[in-house]
């Protein structure tokens, strides 16, 4: 039997990742950029084991039913063509959320699992190796590999669409995040569809892809100049760009609900008030709010007037994977 | 003293106007397709009086202080110069709205201006020539001059810029139109504003104008046909389209409002429950919900559920302008 256990922290998209050129090898349409936090993870064991006549996933607890043991299973394909092997593997998830809230995320999970394949079979992988690996699971669990800011390039076949970590420069300590949980309800259009109806149907999407190098490296110049203002503004114009996308869809749809426009408000009033801080948002209601960790209080207080106090999670810079 | 009196209804482009190629002639860089309606009216008198040292405006029994004021008289201007006199006026109007809700709508007011002074001075405008007067007043108001539903074709100067009715199939008048006013409070970004924004920052305005030509033959090909869901469909479209456009512009801004969206959630719920509604918004956080006429009161009791009724207010396919 050949066991291994690791854990990886989810991330954010401060330069949006939307839109596929390979659905199969998950190639993305375009650079991203994103800030791995430290208050989810998940922490995954995988044992390939000579006993086992098929894939098992248990994930918190609980064993998953055929669909999602089968998108583990393809997975768990890819770990047996690199090790050579046909043992089937016993996965065990838990998916560590400060809240009941439906924040799993596939970027921890994904990350995870492949740094416990990696273990499990003696891969000997290394993390740009292993970013690539990931990517293949869940395009952004490429990114949670590593920790701070993390920009993947989105390269144009297998072996050059991968993850890298930027040149650390303490910046991201001086930074926090308030996730603002609007609701956990079932989403009407998932990531993935969402992703693939903009790309084929959008008409502002030409215009996405075409304004993204300059914000790529606005962001960049403003992470190595430790530049908050700037990188606020960029990644709230980026993330208001993406899901500009999806209005000019056929059909249009929105990820948006009135609770998310509440608190983008709520952002730019505490902005004019001073308290300097912006908003992000992924393919869902929930709003995360950028701020300087010295601002963190006084952000979490406004929105405690507006949210309940179960629905607010404060994160901060995290770690790529460990293996335990 | 030369006297003339006129009303004009406002206008809901169901294709939007947005954003001009020439400020001062007010030449629109899109065709844009409209429906007068009879809820929202302005009433005008102007009289041009040798006993005038300067000329005044009056709205709703107020004298206007010397910016409205100037606005008036750079339109008055362009009467005199037709009529080839140097008299100043007195402008007199009344803004019949069915609540204190602050939508008096430039469109009505300058149609009702232009036509107002046409009698006055006996110009003897014709329809069409009124309509390219309005314009220069107000872009939108050049679509108040007529009635039901109207296309304003951009054209490339001052005479080939107007509006013309649709041929007239009785469809206009199985629609109805609920307006929900969200708030009346000063707007962040005014449409002149936001307009010249968009078209000068926003990533997304040409691909606004490549889709534009579609949607217009669609919708024109939807009221040929008397095709309520197609109408409806292009219409809640164009006007999402047009607003995600803002949130590409640098830097980014919306005239949505958390009730925008809760108002827009409620018409696709009431969709999915076999009301077939669409919405539509402008420069504002206003939702103008449009029905066939026989759904009216289903929509209007489902609006009146999460919004008080005074800020529900439905219309019809209204007339053009006319002398009183």
């Amino acid at each position: 039997m050949h066991t291994g256990k690791a854990r990886a922290y989810t991330n954010i998209a401060l330069i949006k990742y939307w839109g596929k050129k390979d659905e199969e090898l998950i190639l993305p349409m375009n650079n991203s950029l994103s800030l791995t936090l430290d208050a989810f993870y998940t922490e995954t064991t995988v044992s390939f084991d000579p006993a086992l006549q098929a894939d098992t996933f248990l994930l918190d607890g609980q064993l998953q039913n055929t669909a999602a043991t089968a998108k583990i299973s393809r997975f768990l394909d890819l770990l047996r063509e690199l090790a050579g092997t046909k043992l089937r593997a016993a996965v065990t998830s838990e998916n560590f959320v400060p809240t009941a809230a439906g924040l799993a995320s596939s970027a921890s999970g994904l990350a995870a699992l492949a740094a416990a394949g990696n273990a499990a079979l003696q891969l000997g992988l290394d993390d740009s190796q292993l970013s690539r690996l990931a990517r293949r699971g869940s395009g952004s669990a490429c990114r949670s590999i590593f920790g701070g800011f993390v920009e993947w390039e989105q390269g144009t076949d297998d072996i050059t669409s991968l993850a890298h970590p930027l040149a650390a420069n303490g910046f991201e300590n001086d930074l926090a995040m308030l996730f603002v949980l609007i609701n956990d309800k079932q989403k009407d259009v998932s990531s993935r569809d969402g992703m693939r109806r903009t790309v084929a149907t959008s008409a502002f999407y030409p215009g996405w892809l075409a304004s993204l190098p300059e914000d790529l490296a606005a962001i960049k110049q403003a992470i190595a100049t430790q530049d908050f203002t700037a990188l606020g503004r960029i990644t709230e114009a980026n993330g208001l760009k993406m899901h500009a996308t999806t209005l000019a869809a056929v059909p249009p749809f929105t990820y948006w609900s009135p609770q998310s426009l509440l608190a983008m408000d709520l952002v730019r009033q505490l902005r004019a008030t001073g308290t300097e801080c912006y908003f992000t948002m992924d393919a869902g209601p929930n709003v995360k709010v950028l701020c300087r960790r010295q601002d963190e209080a006084a952000v979490q207080q406004a929105f405690s007037n507006s949210f309940s106090s179960d629905r607010l999670i404060l994160a901060h810079a995290g770690p790529g994977i460990s293996y335990l």
